[in-house]
């Protein structure tokens, strides 16, 4: 395999994404070859305006976090961050003040937004950023693809007894930074969706990969939206290339984000099983060749085969990049096998 | 005197300002009532864009210095500024990397910037940020006014032997920072000056004031752009009130700021005598009723005088406050006693 294409949201793909490419630089991948290029098409359906800055969260979490500069504590934002804009802006009064920006961050953010208002298109931004970030360590060997180059904006309806309708619209990252999640969560509209195109290079890396890994991403807002741009679900149903994901639920509980609160908000059962199915088998309409599930699930590997998908059970924390990687590796074995 | 107005520069100005105000508060100012209200009226000529952000030195200068969050030591910017947004966006490789864009500062910007561009005049979010920095200390006693809500952008033309022209032109930052202004000048171009009006307020401050003041400010770049808007000149040499300047020239030398290339550049002598004259008498199509200029230069006081302007050699360096209310109360003696 020379071409794998992995489609990611923020903290846990990212997190996968770094087990993956130290897999392929430690040749623990079973039939990928080291020099083997990797694309990453990840969720820009997060992306949100803020103080006159465009704040792609799902992208510079895979950036940072591929290029190094990730705060490893956290999971998002920089490294040896600084937040004196920050404590400026709520001095002067100016909302919101829930929302994270960092100093360091803020650059890239000046950055991306004075090339967005020159005219490029997000795809042409995140390569120039990606010069500082991916191309030292990595050349031209890694991509990061925005899944489009439109507006599109999650936004999650949620209880709220003060409004007549019993419900208030609030945009995705203040029901996952302000509400921390902990409200409960009707149901998502992702504004711009079916109006949107695939990013240039976003079908191709698809068609023409050896490999389509769905990352333990949150399945709706993550991974869904990016299945949810015209032509990208299609791609994915016709490529050659096998693929597989990894369940981002072990037991009955997500592994980091917020994957409980998206799956009830849409009906989808939190499980394991549950999201394979809900992702469904290529041969049934659906978008997976093989489901890999946490060794605690081994019991709901059946219910998984029975749906169409190969699945397979082993330990699915990414507890370090040796872990991650053989999970990668589980999940490479698991489609070429079948 | 119950309305003072003073047409400022930055850091001359802004130091000044914290004297007159010390003086004014300690009843240090003869003939000035205790509860005066003070209107500054900035150049915001050397105003610019930088990384999608608008600058406003001068007001900013006056803004933080009066509001004590002035980096004290510097003179410009703020006390405790971090740097982390300038590091980053010179490791993007984006230009230029010569201005300092402290990560506090930016946040000033940042709600600047989005003012103007939600369609607020200048004028109103210099209002609006005043609410932080001045009303606190001064309530509505201290006013700031941007000279124009118009764009007027200082430029300088410099000696460069690789061009063809044997000049280049660069906007006054780039004169002022990167080139310390050590590069010959010769010229100076206010685009948009004169198609410039007065922002609100400012020509009623000062056909309204008591007294009208210019402080040891660049004579040519800052109060002379401010005086070059059209109907401000005008509001001075008719205003009912006295108008007193200070010299910023001591010697043959400025006391800060690059007010002797300016002088040159426009072909003004560099003295005491040499900027009073310039500004000219009221009585002879000038601005000026009276001049201070340093001890050192008590010998230029009869040349001053016989332009029909009241002088007076006097201390004239702001070693602190005092010192600086000293200044302001031998400005207003020499003009309320002519």
């Amino acid at each position: 395999m020379e071409k794998l294409t992995v489609l990611s949201g923020g903290m846990g793909g990212a997190k996968f994404l770094q087990g993956l490419l130290h897999g392929l630089r430690s040749g623990l991948l079973p039939g990928v070859a080291p020099e083997a290029e990797v694309t990453v098409i990840a969720n820009n359906g997060d992306d949100w305006w803020i103080h006159g800055l465009k704040v792609c969260p799902d992208l510079d979490t895979v950036m940072y976090t591929l290029g190094d500069g990730i705060d490893p504590d956290r999971g998002w934002g920089r490294r040896a961050e600084t937040w004196s804009a920050k404590e400026e802006l709520a001095a002067y009064g100016v909302e919101p003040t829930w929302f994270g920006l960092g100093d360091r961050d803020i650059a890239t953010h000046l950055v991306r937004t004075q090339m967005l208002e020159a005219g490029y298109p997000l795809s042409a931004v995140t390569e120039a950023l990606c010069r500082r970030w991916l191309a030292p360590g990595y050349g031209d060997r890694v991509r990061l693809l925005p899944m489009t180059d439109d507006r599109v904006e999650t936004h999650v309806a949620v209880e709220d007894p003060d409004s007549p309708s019993g419900l208030r619209v609030v945009h995705f990252q203040e029901y996952w930074v302000r509400l921390r999640a902990e409200v409960a969560a009707r149901t998502v509209a992702v504004v711009g969706l079916e109006e949107s195109r695939p990013a240039p290079g976003v079908v191709e890396a698809i068609t023409g990969a050896d490999l389509v890994v769905l990352p333990p991403s949150n399945p709706v807002v993550s991974v869904g939206t990016i299945l949810g741009v015209p032509g990208i679900r299609e791609a994915v149903r016709e490529t050659a290339a096998p693929v597989v994901g990894l369940s981002p639920i072990v037991g009955d509980r997500h592994v980091r984000g917020m994957a409980e609160q998206m799956l009830t908000s849409i009906g989808v059962e939190v499980s394991a099983a549950g999201v394979g199915l809900h992702y469904g088998a290529r041969a049934a309409g659906g978008v997976l060749d093989g489901w890999l599930v946490d060794e605690r699930d081994a019991g709901q590997v059946e219910r998984v085969r029975a749906g169409g998908i190969a699945c397979a059970a082993v330990p699915l924390m990414m507890t370090d990049h040796d872990a991650t990687a053989a999970m990668a590796a589980a999940a490479i074995e698991l489609v070429a096998t079948q």
